[in-house]
């Protein structure tokens, strides 16, 4: 990648946890090809790198992102070329799922169509009171039918409908109604809240956030007895490491614990 | 169809908008055979007009709907009747599911059972905050199932269950709540608030109101992966119709797109 | 059963009404393999109660219940041990639901790990405004990946994420915002509230409220076009019960219902 490339999306690292800051502030951070390869190429990284421990998708600028960039979509015209396009964000919206470790979305700012998707697709998202969230390709005539997959497992059909057909905005308190984030809490307080999360999921046992987050998903398309198949096998799994028998003796002995692994 | 039997629902025309309205209203809307006959067979018909922009199901008196009509299903007791009955209303309800545009729920009264049903099955709806819904089958000895299949869909597990357990009416500020209905007003903003929306989905580009319906639906039932490739395929799709063109050149000159189709 | 093992979960009758009391108050009704097998017992003879109308699973002492017995688990350390403890107690959770008449969590303290998927997996919770819900594995070592499976089926994504990576208490009022539970009431208020949901559900068909329970779950993994060919066939069968035919002349007649059964 070259540096003008690498420009557009920052990643910063401090201990096992990574902040990856979508940098294109005065184009309302519009996910331009790029910005998307960029996403891709970090979140690849960073499925395969052991020692991270949670992830957090923040944004620069005013807005946190404005969705696809609709200047480089005019240009185009050819339907391969944006056959292509909403494959390569839809692996990047997938990517966030599979990708090992929590990924939190930190959203100060309005987020609309692929931005709103993006939140959608984070395990967990808290934002400032004053962001707002749209799904307003509508507006423009192009359906938001990929940040419909995402925005459908999220909220309840009604408002996802609403909010698809009408491209209107919803504050960050409808947006916790709705599911579609976890928490709204003043500009002040963004930072200091996702701080505190990303510490909560650091104090555990990787083994069992590394565990749970991809048993979640999975299970969660299967029938019920399928599921409790799945859940059973991958919770007497978990039983087996360390890290659980030091958890229990921490526990019965009213001490924080000392992790060690599977 | 006869004219009396014509007279238990009124078609009326706009432009592209229609109005469904359930005229028995000194029976509550109570849906015999022939209403749901005339229901299915005007939804027919509009399944098949390329011009059709958006539907509105209301009601005439004082309630919305109560159901089927316990009298003539009383008179009925053969099976077979009773099989060709629910299938019928499951065929009514699956149509304004499969319409190419979105149908609002107008619910000025009372929705019971199947008119609870109804509302469940409508895209989106809007009631006074004086209506009240209960799926009430079980206070007859007949639990609302087939009205518990749009109820699921819409409303969490255990809300679902408490309606079609006990019977109970919610208020439309409850109904809200639980994903029933879109919005609550009071009754004198009904009509407002109903023509608002219809003209905020009316101002939309046709291709992609109808594209975002059927596709809205469809990826519901699939698992990420396949409603990833499934919407990537119909966002790309829809990106060559003239009215993304069109769209998106509005937007940047601001100024009001002038929607020319596919 | 010894009878130390049967003091475990007390088994109450009073007509048609079984209330399931967890009774290991002093450690916080944890669930020891002797209680799982204690409640998969009676839970298997009532499965064939034909006079049953309702269960109320409800525990003594401070708490619900605390989950899995931290010490008998971490006693154990064989695979095939924890591979057919999770089996068991995923065994317990689905006869719950599979039982063939509501069950009632009456939840009037602390529901943690295993405990809070008890709540979930009953068809109906009413809990007091001081009790506690969380899926606090996570704290330990141990994802919470069967409560997962229960929890994700009554809770919108994020929440349900957030409780189990987190392992935070919620208040009964968010779990009813979550759709964890039906209703939080005042401790004074609890029993009254239960009494009178299981009243309300026991003035019912037993028909239909058997009927109902099955169908309901059956159809939520189901397609849309299926769920209603299903729901149809169900409905249709439901109609021909005398207590339809009664039903619908009480309510015509404007008084209560004596049900005659099939």
């Amino acid at each position: 990648m070259s540096t003008s490339e690498q420009a557009q999306l920052l990643v910063d690292r401090v201990d096992g946890v990574v902040t990856l800051t979508l940098n294109r502030p005065d184009q309302f951070n519009a996910l331009t090809e790029e910005l998307l390869a960029q996403l891709q190429s970090s979140l690849d990284v960073l499925a395969q790198d052991a020692d991270l421990r949670c992830v957090v998708l923040a944004a620069a600028g005013r807005a946190f992102c404005a969705g696809h960039d609709l200047k480089q979509m005019r240009a185009a015209s050819d339907h391969d070329y944006y056959v292509r396009l909403f494959a390569r964000c839809g692996r990047v919206m997938q990517s966030l799922v599979a990708l090992p470790v929590p990924v939190i979305a930190k959203v100060h700012g309005m987020a609309t169509a692929a931005g709103c998707q993006l939140v959608a697709s984070c395990d967990l998202a808290i934002a400032a009171d004053t962001a707002k969230f749209a799904v307003s390709g509508i507006n423009v005539g192009l359906f938001c039918s990929t940040p419909a997959v995402a925005l459908s497992r999220n909220v309840p059909a009604k408002k996802a409908f609403e909010m698809l057909m009408t491209g209107r905005f919803i504050s960050s308190s409808e947006a916790v109604d709705n599911g579609l984030i976890n928490q709204a809490v003043a500009p002040g307080q963004l930072d200091a809240t996702v701080a505190a999360l990303v510490q909560t999921i650091c104090a555990k046992s990787p083994v069992a956030v590394r565990t749970g987050k991809a048993m979640y998903y999975r299970q969660r398309s299967m029938g019920l007895a399928d599921a409790y198949d799945y859940a059973g096998g991958v919770m007497a799994q978990n039983m087996m490491a360390q890290d659980v028998a030091e958890g229990i003796d921490a526990f019965t002995q009213k001490r924080p614990p000392v992790w060690k692994g599977c």
